[in-house]
């Protein structure tokens, strides 16, 4: 009999029965809400809650639940830190700043969030202490895990970190598997959120409602990267990349943990304007970075994934003194300020795929003249990019770093490509016990240690980095902005193989999901549009000139054969014209994995650029231009599809074309099947004198 | 075996084999396309086929089917006309011209199609002849059928139109019930298409990469509505709303069908900016229309909505001659144009639902001094509204509809509002060969014809029709412009009803679905949020003025009691100030279902609009403002939910603030679960001299 019937049939008096009645429920007390921060607009509010001292957080957005109650805590290794724990103390701040990137997609970032640290401690046993930190904006938030010094607890040897997500809204998602071989490097599947088993991040979502969301994480510094692997239904749990060594981190104390970040926003470009990701990491840390330098550049590269030429010596050999003055030349008439060559080291002759010990970076090949090309490239005003390919042998690479560096530095290179390809998706690493090699993942601990170790070598010197199978983006090129960019997602090299080649809606998957990690090194402007065996690229021509717009990255390659370039010089015009680094950038209109429109304003000029790029259906966009400088006349370069392409049987139809609009116009942007279309608006007029809305920021 | 198997045994010389192999298919011959012709910009692409002479047609969107092979032609009383046909002629042209409207969305048309007219023939029998006319525009297509004068067939009576509609693509719609009771007045169901049973027009869907169609009909004259039964899978099939007299529609020939019409767009708002319904209507039968006066309005009527007042005479009686100085009163004092009054004519005193003999439309009550309240109002600057409840007995407002009219255009009425109130979806038709009354749909032949004489009839006198519980809107407008505005979906009314009122959606559902077919007097701008018995509505405060931007009528109402506005004279100023007659409108972005923002210029001032509604989730949109004039700054009053607004719990929480803005800003604009938000932007610099960008339009 409940015990409600019981006090009834007692006749208790009533408001004695409500007090009875509260007996058996209350004997567990609800989670409480310990503190909670709502963001500068109050659109978000994050709120923290201790149940019988578990810690968990929710998050509401206007109102509603977005995030509903997730655990908070580790697994460590002398026990779990997730219980019979206490508030110790708090405290609020707000901060509102604008900051300014050397380079990026835009130049000034504000930084505007409210701040709230909770410190919790065990009530018992030994009384470790952490805090969490919430950082609230209204486009989203991050909150990272903080271990002050303290006298019970040296180290945490972290075997998990026990952050969970649930997920309110029913959802879609836009993922990649993790813990599979391919590092990062897979068509994005798009599934109902509750059929997702473990993923990379960033983590995209829709919900039915339209609510957009992605999660990923913010300063991955000396911390394995997050997985999130789904539980219950919609409820996923971080799980942190595996070591060789057992546990999943080890960390002296003090020591704070990335930022667990989660982005908002009611539509998808929402999710792209965002700077949460850089925000949340420390500022510039290297000072003066003037010598950082985005660019274009060629290389000798595609011919090699054409299996036209080779990595390896032999008269196939790319990298050679004669082929690469070729390319010096050709970087020089047309405006490129790097040439990148692979190939150009001792080490690439026998089967080198996870297998990279014989990798010398300090030597070049006898077929290829590195004093003699690098004399020559400045002489051209080029700069030679360096390559390293470890070949998974990470330490070996390390061992030979300073030496190599210094070459670089001599050399007059200013930036290096470094790879990591190996056979099963996890670097060598030495066994310390002597014995076989043991094996990591691209995004464990030790890896996140490797790549911060080879970028501040490079920052030492002068030399910027642009990592291939890299760990992800976290944002750190705010803290070393000699990071210049990263390869972390399938690229155009795919297009070379076709195994299969990247359909149309792999690269506007691209933007909602790699691309809010941070620049990417696509490798676009395949003109050609043909790989390997005279394999189709699914694209139209105009859509490979929109890339350029389209997947931010500082430095740009133009990846195709200067000969092929020559074949469509009116295409090629625009390669040659749109700029790497930009004042402003903006998404237009966007659906995930549907089509994108973002317009960028260069930082060296008063150009706007705009590319435009749909998945395997036209499309007829209208665009307003209200983001062009007012009252002035532009000149639109047009670069579109024919009123024929289709990426299947007619990717050639191609126009280019000119119009002169204001900010006052709208075009009709038409896409054809797979296809693209980019532009440049160049201004007519000199500037206005500013209408002056000070007021209006 | 296969026939190919059988071949190849025999070994047959391979091209002979080819031939062969052709010999079973070919025996019926494939659909044959006969004509095609594209869009203007090449981007939609209409075929007519012919298979063994029955008629079809296809649709290409870039490329891609949209519509697949579709049947064309009817089922006559005579017999189907819809096989063994011949092409017996073909024209086409292409037109481009630009039209005004007298009043509007927006003050000049684009009207630029491609035509193709197909004339067809019977090769046998009685050789009857008509034509398919296709008009192709890049948003868009309509087609009619024409049937022109011929010796064999004096008339048409047509048991059913043969058309079809088959979707290509995976689609999800947005629709509302056919041949159900209550005559549009639904809320909007949003299912897969497969499985709509029976729907009205404007039929809207989206496929699952993001097309958005629209199905609807233009130009409604003398015909049938056209309702879309499912068929298979996604075909949709043509089926005329019904007559009481067996076929659907009986016609002399010659005489042209109403337009079938499909909308296509990539994104939601693009539904919503096109013209079609207006282009394929013919131009202004009227002449000079200046006597047609797009107004604000007031109206003795939401008090008996909320049952504190009645349409019936006795204490309560709503439509006295004190009752309505003091609306004429208020009206005056806040720039409304007109005053309606329900309930000031006898027959509203028993039950009148379907049953409206009684109703005398040349006399009022006795406590309603019709003559001494048009000579206050016309002293005041304000026109009595009229209004004619019909009851549904149709003939009976017929009968006497020329002196009703003859009366308003004495008194000074500008425009009067109809009503067809009837208990099951149908009204009343008298039966010629004596015995019960006949029983008419809404939007059968007797009523289209029904509609359109009481419009010629006021547009003789100089007035205006609002039409409630109409015939859906078809775009006549256009060729009768003293039609302003009609009801003809779920309405505010069931707000104050409670049974069960609009959820937040439906009035975005109203914007990409109801709203397509044109203006529509929703009656917004309910301040107090309270229905009958104290019934709360599901709106914020903000929302109830951004419902004067996005839902679209020449004619707004200021529904609420006077007192009512009184109480919220911050909000009350938005309506006071907003426009009704635009030169320009535009969404700036929207999902049906989830949210949309429109913005529209004012005709008469340099003053800019926007609106914007969200469903039950609260949404931060980023609206760019480079719709506003470069170069000048404008005071933006802002009307919009408070921080802790919810339509459920904090209805009232309402903000009204000021900032100054230019076309280079960006809103966050903020809107609360069930909320909206309304902007008057007030130009305070002169208007800039023109950039002059001829060239770019």
């Amino acid at each position: 009999m409940p015990l409600f019937e019981v006090l009834s049939r007692l006749r208790v008096p009533s408001l004695l029965a409500s007090v009875l009645w509260c007996v058996a429920p209350c004997l567990h007390a609800a989670p409480q809400t310990v503190a909670s921060v709502d963001s500068p607009g109050k659109i978000l509010r994050v709120s923290l809650q201790l149940d019988d001292g578990r810690p968990s957080y929710r998050v509401q957005r206007l109102g509603e639940a977005v995030i509903g109650e997730s655990r908070l805590g580790f697994q460590l290794r002398d026990g779990a830190l997730d219980r019979d724990l206490a508030v110790l103390d708090q405290h609020s701040r707000s901060v509102d700043e604008t900051w300014e990137q050397p380079w990026g997609e835009r130049r000034y970032v504000r930084n505007h969030y409210n701040e709230l640290r909770v410190d919790l401690g065990e009530r018992g046993g030994r009384q470790r202490r952490f805090a969490v930190v919430f950082r609230v904006y209204d486009d989203g938030l991050g909150f990272r895990y903080s271990f002050p010094q303290q006298p019970g607890m040296q180290e945490a040897v972290i075997d998990e970190e026990l952050t969970e997500f649930d997920i309110v809204p029913d959802a879609t998602a836009w993922w990649i598997p993790a813990g599979a071989p391919i590092h990062y490097e897979y068509l994005y599947r798009r599934t109902p959120l509750r059929e997702v088993p473990l993923a990379h991040t960033p983590f995209t979502l829709r919900s039915q409602d339209g609510l957009h969301l992605a999660i990923h994480e913010a300063a991955l510094v000396d911390y394995a990267g997050m997985w999130l692997r789904r539980g219950e239904g919609q409820r996923l749990h971080a799980q942190l990349s595996p070591s060789a060594d057992g546990w999943k981190v080890r960390r002296a104390l003090p020591f704070d943990t990335p930022w667990r970040t989660l982005q908002i926003s009611d539509t998808a470009g929402g999710l792209v304007d965002s700077n949460l990701i850089l925000n949340l990491n420390e500022p510039n840390a290297l000072g003066d970075v003037s010598w950082v330098h985005p660019a274009k550049y060629i290389g000798v590269w595609w011919s090699m994934h054409l299996n036209q030429e080779t990595w390896a010596r032999g008269p196939t050999h790319a990298a050679t003194t004669a082929n690469t003055r070729r390319y010096i030349d050709f970087a020089a008439a047309h405006g490129f300020g790097g040439v990148l060559v692979e190939g150009w080291n001792p080490g690439w002759d026998g089967n080198w795929v996870g297998n990279g010990d014989h990798f010398d970076f300090t030597r070049a090949t006898a077929d290829f003249d590195i004093d003699a090309l690098s004399a020559y490239a400045a002489k051209k005003g080029v700069h030679l990019i360096g390559h390293h390919e470890t070949g998974c042998a990470v330490e070996h690479y390390e061992d030979q770093l300073d030496a190599a560096l210094d070459l670089y530095a001599r050399l007059g290179v200013d930036t290096f490509k470094t790879g990591y390809v190996c056979d099963d998706g996890q670097v060598d690493r030495r066994n310390p016990a002597g014995g076989p090699l043991l094996r990591e993942w691209h995004d464990g601990q030790f890896m996140a240690r490797h790549h911060l170790k080879v970028v501040q070598e490079a920052a030492r010197r002068h030399l910027s980095v642009n990592a291939h199978e890299p760990i992800k983006d976290t944002g750190l090129r705010r803290t070393y902005p000699n990071w210049l960019s990263r390869e972390g997602a399938r690229g155009m090299e795919y297009n070379a193989w076709g195994e299969p080649p990247n359909p149309p809606e792999h690269e506007v998957n691209l933007v909602f999901t790699r691309m809010l990690a941070g620049p990417m090194d696509y490798t676009p402007g395949i003109l050609s549009l043909t790989g390997r065996g005279g394999r189709a690229i699914p694209s139209t021509l105009a859509r490979q000139l929109a890339l350029y717009v389209t997947l931010y990255s500082p430095i740009q390659m133009a990846a195709d054969l200067p000969e092929h370039y020559l074949q469509h010089r009116d295409a090629f015009r625009f390669i040659e014209d749109v700029a790497v680094d930009w004042d402003d950038s903006r998404v237009l209109d966007g659906e995930i994995g549907d089509y994108v429109t973002i317009v960028r304003k260069d930082r060296h000029s008063r150009d706007w650029f705009l590319g435009s790029i749909t998945d395997e259906h036209g499309r007829v966009l209208p665009i307003a231009l209200g983001f062009l400088e007012p009252g002035v006349r532009y000149r639109a370069e047009i670069y579109r599809d024919g009123d024929a392409a289709d990426y299947q049987h007619n990717p050639f139809d191609f126009v280019r074309e000119q119009r002169v609009v204001t900010s006052r116009d709208q075009l009709q942007v038409k896409l054809a099947p797979g296809g693209g279309q980019a532009i440049r608006f160049v201004p007519l007029d000199p500037a206005p004198a500013s209408a002056g809305t000070a007021a209006s920021r």
